[in-house]
């Protein structure tokens, strides 16, 4: 261990002084700064205010092929809808169910069903098995752990490797465990560590011989269009991996645009083989007689089609980066080379993982807290809220303004500091 | 028994013989209508179209409280929103919770918790018991149906009054069985009756002992607002009733915009205890991050407030109350005295009852599908599709045009009598 360039016991008292005097001045600022969660900033969604401007004109709220989207039915979504994000998602229109404004109901209500009812091809609901166990490629997205707690599946923490999650790991224990009923994946851009699954990792994902029948793959590819660079992380597309592999039905693709166009009105949607998407439909038919199809109509009529993502998202990028790029520059500036914090610089998503030494993650949160900067709980990023190695913190530049943005990383730069120093002194 | 006005066999065979004539004229028409659902009509849907015009103008997604409904949060409803429901369903903006477009995936979401986790109050989970049992008023809404038996719910059929559901056959069942956990209610204008439960009956619901101590009384107001008269039935408020007997948690009540504004795209609602919807709103926290916001702040814009509510509701009578009109005035021209048949006249709601002699209903809805002339499928506003006397239709006069709703009409009321005569010739 060479930490904070192998200084002394006395130099780094004193720099301890130097960066408690630091910490004092932004207590007494009294900052009120939010970097907790992955919400667009108020200048991306003026992006997207355009679309509410439609639908307009004469007919306006009728489909390609007639049906009147102000009335009951098509409970799949519309034929636009289904097209344009068959195209995002390299499937075909038959494989997709567009629903609501939530991508997380639509993986929380394929839960649900998978436990109540079973999943196409399993010979029985979750439910009725004496254990169901998921598999938490972590640090991950805390929302997809709380399900599994919720509905009582038992997480089992996979390792994250440079280009996806420790296959070696998982094949292993989905051969020999058939309690083990699905894992969780954010494939692209990954939340938090913005890493993107490599070839050879989906191809594993999409060969690997599970000893349950029933196993699926929670594919959350949330961030599929979203890009930081023109050179954007490409994913293989896993549904043609499972096809190729004989394992059709292994996959569900969920992913929305409410970080294309807004968080609180937009579209959420699903992917999975024919027979998958036919059972869920049949069940879905139960639920509801249909979701919010004007909406559908607003979205293709605002996106248009894969170009008019594309753009849209470019115009994203244009204002995240800058945000993205001051959060890597402080980073470099105040921890670089110090051997104390290590981190990702993504190519796309929302987040920035960072890991302090071990053992410091809640500490330095908890600073940052007092003085005024709410960040991703530490631990948040593992199944139960448990960061084994206690170092993970989840850093979401998207929504403050720069500015409070660049006080908001200088004060998380100081405070992992401080807690480093005193770590490295009572060792 | 004084059938056709005690004609004598001959004269049925030749009135026989006459219907058949008119019958076959029908089906060389080749006529293609439906009156299977209950659907608005075009017309009505176009009273809502100045909404799509909202929000607009600067700071047009902002909530009174600044709250920006284009991004993520509030799960539970808009604060404009919630107030502007609670006032329609007499009840407080804390025991509300708005949800997506559809009203049947909040009560199919309420039973799948209520299975899964339990309720407020409740010991254990719905699915850990060894048998769960609903209560079904019937005729009744055969989506309501469908859930339960999705569920593998075992309904129990409970006849309909004039004056709403056998509250004696409940009292008794519910005070021995503790498997009965709940029971389904369209408490105004039910459907597809037209019955708007006496204060009798709601004082009963609230009053009433039950061996289960997590029962719930899933009160589906759909049909709240929709009267057809300017002199409107009143429903007595549930909510308080159970409060004041001393079981605030026993009721959930349900209700949409779906026949205010759009099916295709409105606000559905929710109302419970502040128990009930504090349990709830913590589940549904884990399942979405929160329900389309614009579209609540859209409906807030265009209704307005109540007075904004009831003005709408009146355009939708002027258009609805000359269909309603004229099946009422062939039903009683057609059949009037014949005692082949008994209808109800709602002042409200969305459907006709109709009843035909026992063991006719099959035959008759067959025979109208035969010449062109989509109805509900006989039985289908039974539990398991199944009319114990097969005698129940629902008519559902909204959606057609006033000529072809006139001509099917027509038909069904020759396809009944058809099936009457032969009937009567048989016994």
């Amino acid at each position: 261990m060479n930490k904070f360039n192998g200084m002394k016991k006395e130099e780094l008292q004193d720099l301890l002084a130097d960066l408690n005097k630091r910490y004092d001045e932004f207590v007494s600022q009294r900052l009120k700064l939010d970097m907790s969660r992955g919400k667009p900033g108020a200048d991306q969604l003026d992006l997207s205010m355009k679309m509410l401007d439609y639908p307009s004109g004469s007919d306006c709220c009728k489909t390609a092929d007639g049906t009147d989207c102000r009335n009951y039915g098509l409970v799949d979504g519309i034929p636009e809808a289904k097209a344009l994000f068959a195209e995002m998602l390299e499937v075909s229109p038959k494989e997709i169910i567009i629903g609501g404004n939530s991508s997380l109901s639509m993986m929380y209500d394929s839960i649900a069903r998978a436990v109540m009812f079973g999943v196409y091809g399993g010979s029985n609901p979750w439910g009725r098995q004496p254990a169901v166990k998921f598999l938490c490629p972590s640090p991950g997205y805390d929302r997809h752990f709380a399900i599994c707690q919720l509905f009582n599946i038992e997480m089992i923490t996979i390792d994250m490797k440079p280009d996806g999650p420790d296959m070696d790991m998982i094949e292993n224990l989905v051969s020999k465990d058939e309690a083990i009923k699905g894992i969780w994946c954010t494939p692209k851009y990954s939340n938090p560590d913005g890493i993107t699954y490599s070839d050879d990792v989906v191809m594993r994902f999409a060969n690997m011989k599970t000893r349950a029948d029933d196993f699926r793959i929670f594919w959350d590819n949330a961030y599929a269009v979203h890009h930081l660079t023109d050179k954007p992380d490409r994913l293989l597309n896993i549904m043609r991996a499972c096809k190729d592999a004989g394992n059709p039905d292994r996959v569900y693709v969920f992913s929305s645009t409410s970080k294309i166009t807004f968080p609180g009105a937009g579209i959420a949607v699903m992917a999975a083989s024919e027979n998958n998407t036919a059972l869920i439909k049949k069940q879905l038919g139960i639920k509801t007689i249909g979701p919010d199809k004007i909406n559908q109509l607003r979205h293709v009529a605002f996106l248009k089609d894969m170009k008019g993502i594309e753009s849209q998202m470019k115009k994203h990028a244009e204002i995240l980066k800058p945000k993205f790029d001051m959060v890597l520059d402080i980073l470099e500036s105040e921890l670089g080379g110090k051997s104390i914090a290590w981190w990702n610089k993504p190519n796309g998503g929302y987040f920035i993982s960072f890991n302090t030494l071990p053992g410091c993650a809640r500490e330095v949160v908890a600073m940052a807290s007092n003085a005024g900067v709410a960040m991703t709980p530490a631990g948040a990023t593992y199944p139960y809220g448990r960061d084994p190695q206690d170092r993970n913190i989840r850093i979401a530049p998207t929504m403050p303004p720069v500015s409070e943005l660049k006080k908001a990383m200088e004060l998380l730069c100081v405070c992992v500091q401080i807690v480093s120093i005193k770590r490295i002194l009572t060792l």
